[in-house]
């Protein structure tokens, strides 16, 4: 049996693109992280060290570069797919783009109670992201749109249950009526089409899961998901899917009755690890397929 | 159209068992990083927050603690077997189980020349890891066994070159005829089967990929992970499939001309990103199917 | 010439101590991570492992669950200062008590407009904290107080140059007439007594900082930082002393005039290592003498 | 009463020179990361942002690689001696420099036994490290060399006990009369002179903290530093002084009795946070002074 290349990628990973608008004294900043991933016609460069149909990685940075000033970064995702398409387009060798970009959040510095022309600060604990995929392979060109939010810490105090679980011998945890529940999110919804706009459907999805985070009574974390990715697709009819990958970081209350105190819900050790990890998908049935929108990014795979 | 669950999965992530064996005054010890992921009958959490298939992440931490006394822990892969085949078999709800462990090196303390009974020091940079992974929900239990490493930081000093490689209007990369070629390398291979000599089948296999980093000379990071790759397979069949991924951490020849100094490839800037990323799988015709063994593991998903 | 124990001190690191208030239906959080420092009698527990004056670290972690109850966290600093006046008045042993204290900010979740009576979300990318040092061992108790502002990270896109440094035989860069000038600011305060609203004068320093940052044209990092702290010292008499770390978060133009553009400040590199590293201390002549409060909190030294 | 600057330092952080010797075809390799700080008059660049005495951090930069090539790169501490030396020496506004070093371990990999020419593999888990401070500011030129190891990984499966200790009303510790030591080192070793063989010290030193780990039954973790602090002066006079810090990398015992099976020091969960964090000088009466050699690096004060 013969010993053959199975699936490759290759791109530069993590280059960090800051774009300045200063058109008028009132600057504006992107500030992003951009990975590139490329298949398509490279089985020569494994097999014999090949290199004449490989755009160098070094050339895809350049070109992310050139891109933010050439067409400019307004929202992300349409960053990426100016750039997914370029890959596909304008290189032969190439069949399948995959760009990743996560955004980092500045707002300006308040002087005198107005927003500074600028000066900014860092905002926020989390990260946008966005994914395009462009594939030529078919007979049509097909195009993903995966946008997402990480590292979105949440918590509530109250309104979480865990209670009425399974056991067994290895069974120790007692029912628990009221606890905290805090995550770091992950949240990507795959859209159905390109024509979106961006930005404004970035803000009501973050709104909506926060929101049902916070109303919804959790009776486990598992629900919670569920809740918070189905209304994201009942709200918008343009996303197909939406994934959610939720570590449970554990708050155990703290046990204060040998120091002759009480702790009804006051007192926590915020523990590290282990964690559990919760993640479901949420569609829209009949929707588009996925096909590679969800492969890993170039930088965990 | 409706709104449904897709896929989904949940589990205890990074549980940091120790097991010291302590049978003679000679001890040993073994250093994990456990995570385990579930998948079955457990749509009513999600969409109505019934518990009563679930069997907490607390337990399957207790688990993971209580084999490591009750089964112990040999090879890490049959470590992860043991769990997976107890999720699966005893769990009336679980239809999947996947045991990700890493393993953590330690070498005794040497004093007098002789190696310590019970005193021991992190050995080495990498990490040894295995993904256990059964479904029952076939006509027949299928198992899945992936072993690998992981942060195997290895560098040539000569013997690596880039040239000939495909240019664009965005290319200003030089050839480079001998160039420092460096990588953080991460390799899992998935076993035909799960009758095998785990240890010494690690120690094999990561000998082969140092070596053939080593002699091969190379064209491209690509092609270098092609030999390592191939190298595996063709020394052991009941190796289906390797998947490398490797980050080309760029080192730079610094200019030392304004100072009046040539460098003859002997001064590099160690640069941290962006760095290509290179990614590839060698695979056995008609070896088994893959199936779920390359799903993320619940820490990464 | 004998060997001898020099300075010594021993503590717990990094307890993650969370704090719900729920008094009422709207619940209020702090988020922290405490770290304790003793100095005192403790020689024989060197010299001989004799414990018998060694509080455990394990009590002092306890200790701080214990407050957080009995003695609530309002300010940091209060908290900070209760706990170090604890193990210096109660337990014989200790003449010196340091306690660190780092701050997570949290924000309330919006529903409809509201903040949401028990949801928070992570807010900012910045870590309050704040030292209280309390020494015995002197004629008077002695203390002190150390408030600060951790990976603040600003950035200003025009307003800065760097012209007319000195050149020598290795020097190479070019005078920059506009730069971006961006950093992760850590700022730590020194204040004269310990009878300060602590809340007030955080917003009010942090408010200083980003407005001098803002609109003090920039010579270099130095002036900048000068200008930040003199501002503060001047708006506030109990602050006697600001220690003021900044990185040089280095933003380099691309060149992009290979691929037929120009790049007028618009398209930035944001590079990782090396980097700036600028650090000074603004005083104020004829204040309290600084002591122990800059020693080295008990994870770091 | 007048606000004045007061202590400041700047320079460049994390520099990444790695320096290939290729006289032979057998290649070495050193891997550094350099950070380096200076004092001086420079209170004019703060004051009035005039840059006329500051020599660019991007020059320092570039010494440190022009320096890997001209003087090369030894042993860490001639390497760093250099430097400082230059700074203070060449550059007439420095009163004072510091040049930190960190060196990164490779091995060659084995090829058919025997070690390759130019391929090899990061080796170990710990760092070592040295620290170069030389002061023109007193009357004859001063000079500290600092010598380490980082991340010094060790574990003792018994031979240690913590029993005897105080014990408070937040006392729940109970004694123990067996269990794990483990910590994450680092020792810091001031010479008393500049004329040493680096590498042989090092080697030397290294090896007896971690014997006298091995084979000094611990009472505490305060004992055992003395005992390895200790150990290291008595046996090299040319060292002055020895700092270890040293967190206590708590392995809980695992509590298997629910599930029906005993557990004599076999399973541990190995806990992240909190630690105990244990901080020791041993000193030589009659040294010299430390003067500012233990003054903070660059990249962490």
């Amino acid at each position: 049996m013969g010993i053959v290349l199975g699936d490759d990628q290759y791109g530069k990973a993590e280059t960090r693109v800051v774009r300045i608008y200063r058109d008028t004294a009132r600057h504006e900043i992107r500030d992003l992280n951009v990975s590139t991933a490329l298949r398509g016609d490279f089985a020569a460069a494994y097999l014999t060290g090949d290199q004449a149909k490989v755009l160098p990685t070094d050339t895809q940075k350049n070109t992310c570069f050139a891109y933010a000033k050439e067409r400019g970064v307004g929202d992300i995702e349409d960053y990426a797919l100016a750039l997914a398409n370029h890959f596909t387009d304008d290189i032969g060798s190439v069949r399948r783009a995959r760009v990743d970009v996560d955004e980092y959040r500045w707002e300006r510095v308040a002087v005198d109670g107005a927003g500074h022309a600028h000066t900014f600060v860092r905002a926020g604990h989390e990260i946008r992201s966005a994914a395009a995929v462009i594939d030529t392979g078919g007979s049509v060109k097909a195009q993903w749109v995966v946008s997402g939010v990480r590292d979105l810490v949440v918590l509530k105090s109250t309104g979480s249950q865990f209670t009425g679980f399974l056991r067994d011998r290895y069974t120790t945890l007692p029912d628990a009526g009221d606890r905290i529940l805090a995550t770091s999110l992950t949240a990507q919804w795959r859209y159905a089409g390109t024509e979106v706009a961006w930005g404004e459907a970035f803000a009501q999805v973050r709104q909506i899961l926060l929101e049902r985070f916070a109303v919804v009574y959790s009776r486990a974390l598992q629900q919670t998901l569920w809740e918070m990715g189905s209304a994201v697709l009942a709200a918008r009819d343009d996303i197909a899917e939406i994934r959610l990958s939720a570590p449970n970081k554990h708050h155990f209350l703290v046990d204060l009755s040998p120091f002759g105190l009480d702790n009804p819900g006051e007192v926590f050790h915020a523990d590290d690890r282990p964690y559990g990890m919760i993640q479901c998908a949420v569609l829209r049935e009949g929707g588009p397929a996925a096909g590679p929108a969800w492969e890993a990014p170039a930088s965990f795979a």
